[in-house]
């Protein structure tokens, strides 16, 4: 099959690459540790090379999406505005050039809050749009930031990050309650389920409720190698509590690292709402179908549910 | 005037100590950077001779609270659980023992909250006890792990604690909010009120609004001097917004260092409630109080207020 396209999701600890063909089938794919704040002296051109060199033959055309394009990375994508729809992100391609190549990088995506305060992805927008199969809906994307985002007639209408994974992170290793908690404890679904039920139950007072990490662990009710997992179930509860409360659907899609959507559809699930799986590498065919938008390559008709935006 | 007892407020990172006459009359007064966690070798006998010495003459009496009566402390006091009033306070005492003299340690108080979770407090009940005015109040400690203290009939009846502090701690020094915020920023009041206007009026989504502290900056609405008190508004309001929901009272007592008492006050004003401040040194009242009580002391009739218990 013949080569069409390049594609790359570079995010902030790694990158992954493919080497597409007709209506984006893989041909290749690579990945490396080289996310925009490991690549040796923020020479980007250098690892782009190193990376896809072989697959850039043909003045093949090639498309990048994530933090590549922020102000840290190799050029700067301008957020689009929500709403946002596949033409917005295509009108909003940045170009990094080399001696002999050049890279369309995929604009992030803003929107203001009912607070009047701005929020943006910066990657998430490609996934979604690799994911979408109809006009409507919401999308789920867990993380260190995880991404709640609403579809509308095919484009991003609104969006809200969490900072559910941080919190996890700095609470577990800057807070008190590390103090007792075990390093390496596995998952431990009890103390999970105990945490999210706690935070979907409770009012909305998440300060006080994290401290009870620490109150149960004193009074041995939460062993130190659950007590990781009671926490990220407060927090994760927490998020979809408040994520939910304004949701119109009963079933929203996930999009991510598989093991952390089973969790989130496990909370979903205790909020009466179902979660679906998204198609693996929603990234790589998010990029596919913004450069098809952006007349990069051919990709026959685009898919029907962004012209009904 | 004849010295009756000293008392002191021995914490996590200080203490303070008092010798008292009658009526808890303050005859001397020191304090030390010797909380429990800085004592050399744990060995508390020295640092109380050393501080308290010369005041230990006659077999004075003497009587701590705070962490000093904790699993890391000199002796450990059981909590009280609630509700506790001055009597179970005063039988609750613990006793630490030094060649020469003994050294009555007020417990601390736990309770379970609504979602059988429990909490406990440590050094705050014999603040409150000394605030106390009426037998009925809310009382508020803020600080790393702030307290909101519910008194009827004069005992403690329920309390919760926030991590408002140590989670601003955390999120400034360990989280991606802190790197767009300047080092040294003094206070700055137009974002302090902007971040628990924000916390007021929005949802409960915490975690969403958190990462406001750095979209704000992105887009240049918060300057890096004025983030710290973003952030700090967030997190109060926050707190404030939990806790003023189920209070029957339109006014709350703040027991507490001065220039937070009065940034509490502020959001408090912005609920609807009237914030008045404990009178200085509630610990050290307390203490007299609780030695009242114990009869370590012989305080006259003890105050009405606790007496309606």
């Amino acid at each position: 099959m013949t080569p069409r396209l390049v594609a790359l999701d570079w995010g902030t600890s790694s990158l992954r690459a493919w080497l597409l063909g007709d209506a984006g089938a893989v041909l290749a794919e690579k990945s490396a540790p080289l996310g925009i704040l490991k690549v040796p002296n923020g020479d980007f051109a250098a690892v782009f090379r190193d990376v896809c060199g072989d697959w850039l033959a043909h003045s093949r055309p090639a498309i990048a999406s994530g933090m590549i394009g922020s102000r840290q990375g190799w050029v700067e994508a301008p957020y689009a505005p929500c709403p946002a729809g596949f033409e917005a992100l295509a009108r909003g391609l940045a170009w990094a050039t080399t001696a002999d190549a050049r890279l369309a990088i995929v604009p992030g995506v803003s929107c203001v809050d009912a607070s009047g305060v701005p929020d943006v992805m910066r990657g998430e927008e490609t996934q979604v749009f690799g994911a979408l199969d109809a006009p409507d809906g919401t999308y789920v994307l867990p993380g260190t930031h995880s991404k709640w985002v609403t579809v509308a007639g095919g484009r991003i209408e609104s969006f809200a990050t969490h900072m559910t994974g941080e919190l996890f992170a700095v609470l577990r290793e800057h807070s008190i309650l590390g103090r007792l908690m075990s390093v390496d404890a596995a998952h431990a679904p009890d103390a999970f389920r105990r945490g999210w039920e706690t935070s979907l139950a409770g009012d909305d007072a998440l300060l006080h409720r994290l401290f009870g990490t620490r109150t149960l662990g004193l009074f041995d009710q939460l062993a130190p190698v659950a007590a990781p997992s009671y926490l990220s179930g407060l927090l994760i509860g927490d998020e979809v509590r408040a994520a939910v409360r304004g949701l119109s659907e009963s079933t929203v899609t996930v999009i991510g690292d598989p093991m952390l959507c089973d969790r989130y559809g496990e909370v979903l699930a205790g909020s009466g709402v179902t979660a679906r799986a998204a198609p693996p590498d929603a990234a790589r065919i998010g990029l596919w179908r913004i450069a098809v938008e952006a007349g990069l390559v051919d990709g026959g008709r685009p898919p029907e549910l962004h012209r009904q935006a």
